[in-house]
């Protein structure tokens, strides 16, 4: 991977950096910001790190994760350049009521707009730490533990820790000078996947064994109850529809989840083709198309129901 | 990782092969003797593939997995080299019955018996697959994509694609060549674990239903009846322990199967330093530090109070 020379002259130059993220931050997101942040203190540099949204608590591993802020005030009298990170506009990242006087893009996602000074966009990299990765080395920085530990948990998220056809052989190629520089892969997939409490992984049971497939679509609920018996709280059951998914025949895997008297909040995912984003739309929902969601209010039956009916209708 | 001389020197002089494998054969066993079998064959050897139990239904992507049988008497009248698997032991292969004339180990177990007339056991090697990987290199056998579809999912298999602590550098190089000679990780993946069918999937929420945590020690169990009312079978349970390993308090999971009237079988998973294979030697089995098992005749509560004092023991 060739790091453009026009980035690395600006950050060899400049001495404040803004490195800034988009919002509701995901490993990549987080490690790659991290990653650079660490990399150019080192250099003597100094830096901030901004998210609108705060870092969910399983990053919270990460070495340097208190460097993030969520207000620019300090940031800005610095007169920094920005480093936009992980996306492309500033829109994404929260921060499009700033004007800074240079923008530097590093970004993985397809180009959405024309933003920045320096543009490095590669959609076919699999990760933005992965181009990170790269361009510390390029700066002739040394990986450090921490470095490292960032920049591996950024490519971990990103490739579903090396399950997504964006694995290529760079990657893992990547992934094996970051553990040579002290990356644990054992406990950063720990943390990332088997981090949950207790209660949690009860309230998961209790929603498997709601589970009913029609047609190739899996359904579980959760009502508030559940949620009261179980000391739960609805930001428990994300990822849960990801578990019915494991069955070859499952295309797409609901979860019901009461928020009100008659009113339940659907959260789809999908396999492959399958658009569920266009489901969701049919009842005032969106997402993408592997991922999305809508609101009803129905009872439960006819809520289960309406789902099938607009799959039936969409396929 | 340095291949023996001598084993070179004897696949490369011998033409009849008997490779054979381990009772409930799993990922890395499969996937290594088939990488091995369409090896040897290439360079015009005559190969059969021994495993006495059947190849689970989620392996049957692998190139290859029909070459598996289950009887010897068409093997034995070529007078092979019996070449052991992922084991070390004519026991662990279920054919101390036999005399053969000369027998080659290649093993990376850390349970070791004296058996055989060259001997490659590296219990420090991730994988057996890759120890087969850098054989076939050795032996200078192009690796083709069947090949590497095989390795590659023996290496995923028993490093829970790339999770686990033996993921160490040379693993991510491997797997970077092997996709290089096409072996493909998102439809690898899918195949371990997104292909499982509907009554699996139901076996698995009764075992779930079964959990208990002692002492960060997760167990769950599976009666015969169980198997029978889900109309299931024993090599349905891979995997199961994984799931309990999310919670992050967990540090040994294990899943208690009946195999008899009143005999169990216990599969342990670890994280981190906890060793089970000392845990499962205590019970006359084996297996690696973070995935053991071993066979208890007891009733299932005197079965699980033996791993509960055992892991006291040891800790």
């Amino acid at each position: 991977m060739r790091v453009p020379e026009k980035i690395l002259s600006v950050l060899r130059k400049e001495r404040n950096f803004l490195i800034a993220t988009h919002i509701n931050p995901d490993g990549d997101a987080i490690g790659s910001s991290l990653a650079l942040s660490i990399a150019l203190e080192s250099m003597g540099k100094k830096t901030y790190v901004y998210s609108r949204d705060t870092v969910p608590g399983f990053y919270k591993f990460l070495p340097g994760h208190n460097r993030f802020i969520s207000n620019l005030k300090n940031a800005l009298k610095t007169d920094p350049v920005l480093v936009l990170l992980d996306c492309n506009s500033p829109e994404r990242a929260a921060i499009e009521h700033y004007v800074l006087r240079s923008t530097i893009v590093i970004d993985h996602h397809e180009t959405e707009k024309d933003f920045g000074d320096v543009r490095w966009v590669d959609r076919n990299a699999a990760a933005t730490g992965l181009m990170i990765f790269h361009l510390i080395k390029s700066l002739g920085i040394k990986i450090s533990k921490d470095i490292a530990t960032n920049l591996y948990t950024a490519i971990s998220a990103d490739t579903g820790t090396f399950r997504y056809s964006n694995t290529y052989p760079g990657v893992f190629r990547a992934s094996a000078e970051l553990i040579e520089s002290g990356a644990e892969p054992d406990l950063i997939a720990d943390y990332l996947y088997e981090s949950w409490d207790r209660k949690r992984f009860d309230l998961l049971i209790i929603a498997l064994n709601t589970l009913e497939i029609h047609n190739r679509i899996a359904i579980m609920y959760i009502t508030r109850d559940m949620f009261r018996k179980t000391k739960t709280k609805p930001e428990d059951t994300e990822n849960f529809s990801n578990f019915p998914r494991i069955i070859d025949s499952v295309r797409i895997s609901a979860v019901f989840r009461e928020i009100g008297k008659g009113v339940w909040k659907a959260s789809l995912r999908s396999k492959g083709d399958v658009n569920v984003a266009k489901i969701a739309e049919l009842y005032g929902g969106g997402g993408h198309k592997n991922a999305a969601g809508f609101k009803i209010q129905a009872d439960l039956k006819s809520a289960k129901r309406s789902l099938l009916k607009a799959y039936k209708k969409l396929n």
